[in-house]
């Protein structure tokens, strides 16, 4: 996946669900051909396969259960995600963590798939401890600012600098992107001068009046 | 959703997935087609939406997170698996245990969204408490007899009917279907015999080596 | 365990740990010798056995983890709640949900091993459900209103009556009594005119200024 | 803690609770005054306090739910923990994963209470990640030989030398201790032998017929 990146996650919201999940990657889908910027989207599960289908850009799970296939009734596994024709998931966000050893059984599993990688982690410390597992890439999200329009860019510059530090003191070959209070194209400005090489959001686009202006000026800040 | 009924939980099985999806969903709708009775299936969640446009037999999600929208990221939630096109979804299966409180806002708001409500339990007290709640079925399975070939309505018979009974008691309007270890056709045969107005079965179909024959004779089995 | 009962959860409250945990035990045992009120007391885990050792008020553990004993790291289990002399325990309050088998399991066994069991619901009909497996008391517990000092006695009568009234539906013999934003006497006499045999409470007391004075009057609105 | 040393994990076993823990923990004392070997003790949250007081020996929690104080019902914290006198705790056990975000906090808050923290893995990448948070101690277990007495020092050595390699490269200060399938005292030479400052073991000591035997000549084995 080319960097900088933009990832979109749609959570579980309203705006994001079915026909509108299919609007939102459209928009993303235009904005990358139009500007050649990475727009990446993370629809829901069941929107998952539809995306795939519909749109172009790179598509993201927003989470998976379990690494390997079997007797889970309700659990989606890489596999699955795979199958759906996803490009990568997301996994630990903070608002599903999951134990060290299913991201670590992921990302290992995942580069037989040739599936993209992204974990989240909440601080330095913990951005050092995936980063040390390679996943290709690292979000680092304080909860703290998630939703909130408070840019973690602007609001703790040093956390995602000292995440970034972090990755090169494990020796890790993971790329570190940031997220949580993303709202504008200087945000991602800001994301970018501290040394990441994106943005992972969701209300910021999601529910956006003019989902498409705030894509396109945020990919504009990729250039 | 007319019964007897028949449902079968596709899990996480690499036999159930994508393609194989499809297939089994074809031959359930085929054997109902043939002789009427209901034959319902829970395909994995990046399925959900392809089943539902592909078949015409009653399609259930395996499970969900959360009843309402929300920044929940990695969640399915109850209008997710609607806007799917599903009919109903199943909860609190024992490989996937929730709390009380997502079954109870689940099958409150299913109604008001037309969504049939499938709640496993796994003894006759639990299926008292659910039953409750009044969702539209309770699916009583022993966990020690799930993937077994140990039929619930061979081997234990009394917690079947210990299950009926309380339903009854509490005076609740659900229906009672068991599961647990049913492969064949005289298991089938058992478990309507005890009571019940039908199976929830994975294996004994998902892994067949010819699962098209073992819905039919279990169809044959509800007639 | 005589009623009208007054249960103080004492949470993780720095306010309630160690030596401060048992001068609050030592207040609701003065309370209770001089007014014959049943002040019961539910300390962090680790103070269950030495407030048992010290007091003669019945003594509650917070949650459990598991029914039976066994190879489980960090769980504590119905016997070793048992073994530290707690003559019973609460589980499934809205800050530690746990699944219906648990509370099942945990029902049945605390019979055989003599030990009160106190579940939490938050809902008139999760009230019904946990009432239906005959638990000693059921704990209706609006989770919005923890914590706020707003009663649920006076903010939600009818959550307390209807959850009254679904007990007796179901035909059980669970005792109700309700919880959250309980702090003065007067939201004692509320919850038990609508017809509850006490009240679970938590901030209230053990963040007061006085909390002997808070179990004093609340002892008299029992008399 | 001085090493090597061998840390007895008493689960939530019949044979380690009340006063079974306290004679396990007292053999436990004995050796350790006869051969100055450390061999610390991990029994029941119940029984943490008691055993504190009672013997001299190095004593762990077998975990915490939670960094912070607060209200969190039947939530066991870092503070109670430090309180009931414990000298550190374990986190993470394949029995009772915990996210992330948790054991770092654990972690961190754990130095500033001089308490020592001693981190499961189970293989040598989760050991590098959770070894960069630089725990006093990482314990390697591979999930699937725990209780089975096949030890991991003979089955698995170099998921061992490879863990501690891990914790080398990722520049942590942590100490490697390995678990699963130790009984003897030959494994217990075979864990040092590949580099590790000692065991952790649970079955091999608590179920043994002769538990101060076995403890006994496996401190042997670290003269």
């Amino acid at each position: 996946m080319k960097t900088p990146a933009i990832v979109i996650n749609f959570k579980a919201y309203e705006e994001s669900l079915g026909k509108k999940s299919l609007e939102l990657a459209k928009m993303a889908e235009k904005v990358w051909k139009e500007k050649g910027v990475t727009i990446a989207v993370a629809p829901q599960l069941v929107d998952l396969r539809t995306i795939v289908s519909e749109v172009e850009v790179p598509v993201f799970a927003q989470a998976l259960d379990q690494a390997q296939v079997g007797a889970f009734t309700g659990f989606t596994t890489l596999q699955a995600i795979k199958d759906a024709g996803a490009d990568g998931f997301i996994l630990n966000h903070s608002e599903r963590r999951v134990n060290l050893s299913l991201i670590s059984e992921a990302v290992n599993h995942a580069r037989s798939l040739k599936l993209i990688s992204l974990i989240c982690a909440d601080t330095a410390d913990t951005t050092g401890a995936v980063s040390s597992l390679n996943p290709d890439f690292v979000a680092i999200e304080p909860p703290e600012l998630i939703g909130t329009g408070i840019p973690v860019s602007k609001a703790k510059p040093e956390v995602v600098t000292g995440s970034i530090d972090r990755v090169r003191r494990v020796g890790s070959t993971s790329k570190v992107i940031c997220g949580a209070g993303i709202t504008t194209a200087e945000d991602v400005r800001a994301a970018l001068k501290l040394g990441t090489v994106g943005v992972l959001l969701a209300s910021g686009v999601v529910k956006a009046k003019d989902p498409l202006r705030v894509i396109s000026e945020m990919a504009d800040a990729c250039l």
